[in-house]
């Protein structure tokens, strides 16, 4: 496999997945332009199929496999997005998928992936567990891992999010997207640094799970906390093959604080219309919080994903 | 004025609101085409400027005045989402706009309007009041009266949500739109009985406000009862310029039940990640109601309008 990522696979990526996903729209505000000074794009990644851009990674690595790789199948761990990704992807090209998911698991996230047709291997939540259960089930089966974010193929998938948000916007001055395990941020970060050099790259992360902000500070990868924050999607810790790119390409790191992200969340649902998570508003939140500044300029940002639990949304009581 | 509506004055509308507007995306489902068997396109009005599909008509018919009509500002009542698009309208030409609204109008709603710069006019809760209310003002400033629905400037705006979706989607089986008043669902069965001729075209309302319904059953147009039901943008009654042409071209009427509403909005909520409001839920009601065949056909469905209180959801306890 290539080592590091470049436009090219990102590019090439896009041709695979084109025919399986949506080519998600970019939405824009009159109301809050004028409320910021400033000219937003919203990349929405919630409409995305499955809720999330995590398709693209997935259907990238699954339909980048050889005729006999993919008959052996695919295996991840996750509890989150790419689960249920990875699910969709497997059954489009007609293998099968195994997804390790910790015993305590939201039952309506396994529903999702049960829904997909790919079966779950529970295990106890620890990150020992799931890797031990997710290396015998590719013994088993010689089926191949698809990582959740430190694996290129999925880093290009995510990185056609910037191509496409490139062509249907103006150049941006910024572009704001999400940091969590890296792999949306380093494949926006390859992607928009190449087609659009002078557009400044921003990451955006829970101070509660701040860990790509001290890796970047540290210029080396540093260990994560326990990540507290109600962003579920923003709680993995950078790998070793996103790190790299991001810290080459990304011009700036900031964190942002609970209260911010439940602010942002419902200030995007009640004016964009758009059902999104906590982990997609985290960019709208830097902007609230004087994080980066916008007046005046392009400012792009990327709506990861809108799979919440509508039943308990953080403004509720 | 011309009596009646035409397409070419719905085409005339589109070139008139199109560069104060936003052409509003239409957007596909995977998995809910899987479990209805349907091919659903859903025409997001509820992104348009204001949040509903309302912008249309109000800047057709501001944008329709004369410069001296204009100068002399416009006055409707109405406490929905005609008030907050009216507003809008009149800013981006610059003239004076009165809104009469019941005094008991939600604060949110009034502040709504107030944000766009229009000027209130409050008025007792009752038909005669607040007709009483208009007539003062158009009288004193020479005003222009823009009703919410039965107007043919207004018919012919709304009308342009389907010269878009006819564009967007493949040529629909059918096309299912919510009716209240009836502009909209006349202005979108005059383009679509014109441009697509063997679309089926069905409106949609609550059974507790069905005035439609039975206006349509008895060739007639009957008087509305008490409205009740809890998509508040569907409690009016057509109107004598609407009923004809939704008699002429409307092939069927149909109508859902509150329980019915409230599902319809959630799974959208939960599975296109779009923000509707219970007005436009009621479309999606008859296809989980069984209202219509949507099995093997195209199905274009309007979502009509995003503005909800996000504290007080229809499932929340």
């Amino acid at each position: 496999m290539e080592v590091g990522l470049k436009l090219r696979a990102i590019e090439e990526a896009r041709q695979r997945v084109a025919p399986h996903l949506v080519k998600t729209p970019v939405v824009t505000n009159a109301r809050l332009d004028q409320e910021f000074g400033a000219s937003f794009y919203f990349k929405c990644e919630n409409l995305q199929l499955g809720g999330a851009f995590k398709a693209r990674g997935a259907f990238n690595a699954v339909f980048s496999l050889t005729e006999e790789e993919a008959a052996r199948g695919v295996v991840t761990h996750s509890s989150g997005n790419h689960a249920g990704a990875l699910a969709l992807a497997a059954r489009a090209r007609g293998i099968p998928a195994w997804i390790v998911m910790p015993n305590d698991v939201p039952t309506v996230k396994a529903a999702n992936v049960e829904a997909a047709g790919a079966r779950i291997v529970y295990c106890e939540p620890t990150l020992e567990a799931r890797e031990g259960a997710a290396r015998e089930l590719l013994a088993e089966h010689g089926a191949t891992l698809v990582h959740p974010y430190n694996d290129y193929r999925v880093m290009a998938g995510q990185g056609t999010v910037a191509l496409e948000l490139l062509e249907q916007a103006p150049p941006p001055d910024v572009i704001l997207a999400p940091v969590s395990g890296g792999g949306l941020l380093s494949g926006i970060a390859t992607a928009a640094r190449a087609v659009s050099p002078k557009t400044r790259l921003i990451g955006v992360e829970p101070a509660g799970a701040d860990d790509a902000a001290r890796s970047f500070q540290a210029g080396r990868l540093v260990a994560g906390g326990t990540p507290r924050t109600l962003a579920d999607g923003l709680r993995a810790t950078l790998g070793d093959k996103t790190f790299p790119l991001i810290r080459q390409h990304v011009d700036e790191m900031v964190t942002v604080s609970e209260e911010g992200i439940v602010a942002a969340m419902r200030l995007l649902w009640d004016r964009l219309k758009l059902v999104i998570e906590p982990s997609a508003a985290v960019v709208f939140a830097a902007v609230m919080e004087g994080k980066t500044a916008v007046s005046g300029r392009r400012v792009s940002l990327v709506l990861t994903g809108g799979n919440v639990d509508l039943a308990r949304l953080p403004w509720s009581k």
